[in-house]
């Protein structure tokens, strides 16, 4: 039995002596190693943070003692230390979410996995445990490319603005979020980390990692603490100290005698206190150090020794056919920029920002300011793309709106990963984004169904100049292509029989199910056309001609239900007194769980068989009951 | 004729002389508290800027120079001396827009009046400059409070990144928003107004403001300027030098040679620089410096001299019965809490505040920290009540979606000034919320049609505590009592005629709207059901059997048709296979121009008259076409 499986609970943790950490810490990495090339997962990030990890239990007394985790995609090793060992299914159905579950733990607070937000949770907590009375700790770990998030400094801005709450906030340093960190806080962030204090800090650190610890009397405490006062041991604080929060660091992150001793005199502090901890994303397995793009981020299944692929994707992305067409449009028009958020290799981009340095900008964790720049570019004479998750987008809802739509501007958003997309659970859905943007006054939304369409609609987009257009595809392989019979207005006709009974409307990657869905009511003796409206907003006109030549009308779409395309179509039909009745299928108001897509899918009746069903019942109370 | 008169473009300003310019600025003071008196609007930001509106356009050609106002209600000196001088409809239909208005003026950019976007607008901006290579000017002007929110930091980050990209930031530093900024970052600015450099420029200034400057060689050039550079002129430059922006300032931004020197040597410098400008909101106007509370922010239509309204209220706001509520409930509940963005007066929460001073916080202009925050709150056991604009809310809806809702905590979310509040323009209208936040599992959203309803929704939400609930009310004064005939499951019957044809869903204020549209009906010989859902969202299973017993069904809310209650009872029939046919009257698919409610909504169709005409069609054309 390894060290690791004696620990139950973090008391199992804190009774270890402190010589023996670092050999548990070598442990928990074999096993994430092991266990994620496995399931594939994030890795990454969770092998930086073994060592923090086992200093935050063993200094705070979790779940009273709340340990909030960022973004919560580094908490394998938290799950690892509070009862949580059986990674064989994780990211799977039924098995361990990939981020905090209130489900799985009480040690789990936060589920949500968009980034900057640990802070606010953070003050909220701190908040409440002041009013009432209740002395323990709440300390938030949150990365440094987080905290180039908006969020992140309203709520450094509130929480130093109370002297007196006590309140725990770890930056988790490794330079980099999914890429190397950007912009003026990763500046000033290095400064601190090359002060003289600094380089002391480094070489010591190196040195204490090829030691036994000295535990109780950690060499740290002599070093640096017992003489000299919080404010005094460290590097210039710098902006941190300026707002009012006191500064502790930098600190060696995988050092746990040095964590421990800085998070002990953190928690003895009665105020606000930043441990700024450095550590190394990747660290202690070779391949992901050598990976400079993202140092292992996310993993696929794979050969942990090789790291090959287990099994290859079967074609071409969706991602890959967008950056290809970028690098394209690039060289062929100047007045055509990029943005992305702290995901530009994610996104497709990497092969542009190397065409196109100077026409491609990464604005860290940042939609808002992606979405508002981009209003600014356009305004001064060009055409920016921002591609983002479908689920990040939600960030700027306001600034598509308030700042891009009103103003007219012609932005191409580029919405990956939409639909459902599965392992990463609820909040990497990108299950909402038809619902929020259709209600944006002049913008346009299409949804390719194939590669030629999502070329084709790109360079569409990129000639409306007067106002704000969308794209949106999803994480999977890009399928065969879908030609049209016809296409009517901007609607292509994708099947047809004689005197058709029901118009199936096909939203983007829904028109192979849709098709499918019309060969099986062919069988019933149903006749159908299928439709694709390609830019599913504003509704196109012909679509509601054609509703009004049928007896029943079916959305097929892997957005919500409420206020997606099937709510469109329906509020068009209205406006027209088109009064034939509708059917949406979509996804009904709920969170999903974490699942492969296809599962989700299943689960929630977005199948042919199921479709074609509930279609033919419909019918068949219509000829029995007709209004 | 004034000296203001002969000014019709900023060219007549540069060859003012100096020597006059104060006298201009007196003028202009007068201009404003005459006119503004006259129509209401925003006085007290306006007056805080005449003199740094007036060295603006003296130093930069505008619009080559791109001056940028954050908000853009303290636009009105800028309005003035850019070619806008008859103030005689400002904000009326058809008159000057309270805010720059691209329509009006080749000098105005960003129409949007929410906060704390005009760094991002500048950043994009400056690199449409760089990537066309233009070298004209971008100058960016936000006020303390703005730079509270999140978006303010997510672009000084990047802005700070380009070291040799030019952009002017001048933040106009008047310690307050609507109220005093809060926060890490207003200690900060505090710290760099109160150092020894910036009382030596304080009491300079005031003498300054009492002599004739002497321009051509400004006293403050030959003072600070000359025999030192940038970074040494001046007070210690903190964290914004941290960052990597250049800091000038403090500067006095009422002396107008001072800011124009600033303004110049920042216009010289090949990187970005902020010039921070101290200035008084309010300034020159007795009655405004002596109103602690927000120092005449907005004001009514009132006697200059007296400051009485020329048009008293007529009758208890929607926000004062929200907020004697709270001052109620708040004795009663000792878990509920409260929180604001920079806005605890305009919403009500004064009296809260006062009682209950431990219970509520002022976040600053950052709706993502109050929400998310406010789930912390919820978690660590307490009722929060955010309190925000209707609009603002949208800020926020990620937060709403993935922290408040996916975590079911129990939030109460009040939206005040929601649906056409009218004067104020097309950002400031609250007509999203109900489609936006509709889409959020779990989420309750309340609807009160009267004072009663108000206070009882609000206790009703406070008894959720696992789902995020929302109560929205507009800005007008409440009107008379509308008693219900009948409760049905959760929904009031308001009016019910013998076999009626027709079910009106009144959607909040539009009850007495839909009680004329039934009595118009009547007089056709139309009978109606008229019923309030009171929780709007779910869609109350009531409602749905109600409507298969029509023949007709008409929803009316003042809120886009895209996705609005409308929608979601169109979607909750569909489910239920209820085939009845559906019309929904709300706000189209467009941004609205300035002007009052009850103009807006005529124009929109949303009148009585209309909403019975063109059901009174769609059931003549049912008749002759029935499905």
């Amino acid at each position: 039995m390894t060290m690791l499986e004696h620990i139950r609970e973090p008391r199992d943790l804190k009774i270890l002596p402190g010589a023996r950490l670092d050999e548990l810490a070598e442990e928990i990495r074999q096993f994430l190693v092991q266990a994620v090339a496995r399931t594939g997962g994030h890795l990454g990030p969770n092998l930086g943070v073994v060592e923090l990890t086992i200093a935050l239990h063993r200094v705070f007394d979790s779940p009273a003692d709340r340990i909030l985790w960022d973004t919560g995609h580094q908490s394998y090793v938290h799950k690892l230390l509070t009862g949580r060992q059986d990674f064989s299914k994780l990211r799977a159905k039924g098995g361990l979410s990939g981020y905090p579950s209130r489900a799985e733990s009480d040690h789990d607070i936060i589920e949500n996995s968009h980034a900057s937000t640990v802070l606010s949770w953070a003050d909220g907590l701190a908040k409440a445990n002041e009013v009432r009375g209740r002395s323990d700790h709440v300390v938030a770990v949150i990365g440094d490319g987080a905290l180039t998030g908006g969020m992140a400094w309203e709520a450094l801005n509130n929480i130093a603005a109370a002297k007196d709450r006590p309140l725990i906030i770890v930056v988790n340093d490794n330079e980099r979020s999914y890429a190397p960190t950007i912009g003026g806080l990763a500046n000033h962030l290095a400064t601190l980390r090359t002060t003289d204090g600094y380089e002391k800090f480094l070489s010591w650190g190196k040195d204490v990692l090829q030691r036994t610890p000295v535990v109780g009397q950690p060499l740290y405490e002599s070093l640096h603490g017992a003489k000299k006062g919080f404010k005094d041991a460290f590097a210039p604080q710098g902006m941190f100290e300026d707002l009012g929060l006191k500064y502790v660091g930098p600190i060696v992150g995988h050092d746990i005698a040095a964590v421990e001793s800085a998070l002990r005199r953190a928690a003895k502090f009665h105020g606000p206190v930043l441990v700024h901890c450095l550590t190394e994303k990747g660290r202690g397995y070779q391949p992901a150090l050598e990976d400079t793009a993202d140092r292992f981020h996310t993993v696929a299944k794979m050969n942990p020794l090789t790291c090959e692929p287990v099994a290859p994707p079967s074609g071409p992305s969706w991602t890959s056919v967008f950056g290809d067409e970028m690098v394209r449009i690039g060289a062929e028009r100047e007045d055509v920029v990029a943005l992305t958020a702290a995901m530009l290799q994610p996104v497709g981009l990497g092969r542009f920002a190397a065409a196109y340095p100077d026409r491609i900008w990464d604005v860290g964790i940042a939609e808002q300011h992606a979405a508002v720049s981009a209003a600014g570019l356009a305004t001064g004479g060009l055409h920016p793309v921002v591609a983002v998750y479908a689920t990040f987008l939600n960030r700027a809802f306001d600034q598509v709106l308030m700042d891009v739509a009103l103003h007219k501007c012609g932005v191409t958003f580029v919405l990956d990963r939409a639909g459902v997309t599965g392992v990463d659970g609820a909040s990497h859905n990108g299950m909402w984004d038809l619902s929020v943007l259709g209600v944006v006054p002049g913008l346009r939304i299409a949804v390719p169904r194939d590669a030629e369409q999502l070329r084709a609609q790109l360079r569409e987009s990129l000639d409306v100049d007067d106002a704000p257009t969308v794209l949106r595809f999803p994480k999977e392989s890009v399928g065969e292509p879908i030609p049209a019979v016809e296409r009517i207005g901007g609607t292509d006709v994708l099947h047809r029989t004689p005197q058709p009974d029901v118009l199936l409307i096909a939203v983007g990657v829904m028109a192979p199910v849709c098709l499918q869905v019309a060969e099986l009511l062919a069988a019933r003796g149903v006749g159908t056309t299928v439709v694709d409206p390609r830019w599913v907003k504003p509704v196109d006109e012909a679509v509601v001609e054609l509703a009004a030549q049928h007896t029943l009308v079916a959305v097929v779409e892997d957005n919500s239900r409420n206020g997606g395309i099937g709510s469109a179509v329906g509020q068009a039909m209205r406006d027209a007194e088109v009064d034939v009745p509708l059917r949406t299928f979509g996804i009904p108001e709920q969170f999903l769980p974490h699942a492969r897509r296809g599962e989700l899918l299943a689960d929630l009746g977005l199948t042919p068989a199921e479709i074609a069903g509930r279609i033919s019942g419909a019918l068949a109370a219509r000829k029995e009951n007709p209004s």
